[in-house]
């Protein structure tokens, strides 16, 4: 049967029940963390969803690679690198970063940056 | 390049710079509306993403497909049919629906019930 994650996070506090908040520590990310919202391990093998929420000063890594992304802003402010553009980026924003394009999240705010990242299938 | 759909919305009402609200029509769905706010158009072909809002009282088509659903609640409340389960969820929920398996959505609250929805590639 298929997995409700419930939200129980309260103002300033995103989390989802049985969902693990994870060190997000790729190459050149800073202060991060993630969290699988729908996965593999719920049976998810056509996409995943999984929420990113970066500190201030942090950033994403300088990221390229073949899988692309969609983006939802659910709070904070960030500068995003997509290619050769700069966006100033906040909350209902949505981005479609395509494959093997460049990007980065730089968040400039002052309070934590995250969204929801949706990718397709991959190992 | 990839794409920026900036959040154009207000309180109540859920829109995005260069997305069209079409009529969600699906066969026993009833006052709902659609947004494609990630999909071909833009060159997305691992996957989509689209926002559904529901009125009060209204419903999603009582739906049983191949394809699978991630559901991210953004606004209002509804009960959800998911297979032989029924929850009553709210913003910040989070449901992943497995490829065949049952589900509605019944907005049985007072405001709008508002949703993203990723979906993997499809017809």
């Amino acid at each position: 049967m298929g997995v409700l994650r419930r939200f129980t996070g309260e103002k300033g506090n995103y989390s989802w029940d049985g969902v693990e908040v994870e060190a997000y520590d790729a190459d050149g990310a800073v202060g991060g963390s993630r969290q699988v919202v729908i996965g593999k391990r719920d049976g998810a093998f056509n996409f995943g969803l999984r929420y990113y929420e970066i500190a201030p000063g942090g950033q994403t890594s300088f990221d390229r690679h073949h899988h692309d992304h969609g983006v939802y802003v659910l709070r904070g402010t960030a500068r995003l690198m997509m290619g050769p553009a700069v966006y100033d980026i906040g909350p209902g924003d949505i981005v479609y970063i395509r494959p093997n394009e460049q990007h980065q999240f730089e968040n400039a705010g002052e309070e934590p940056f995250g969204f929801l990242c949706a990718v397709p299938p991959r190992d």
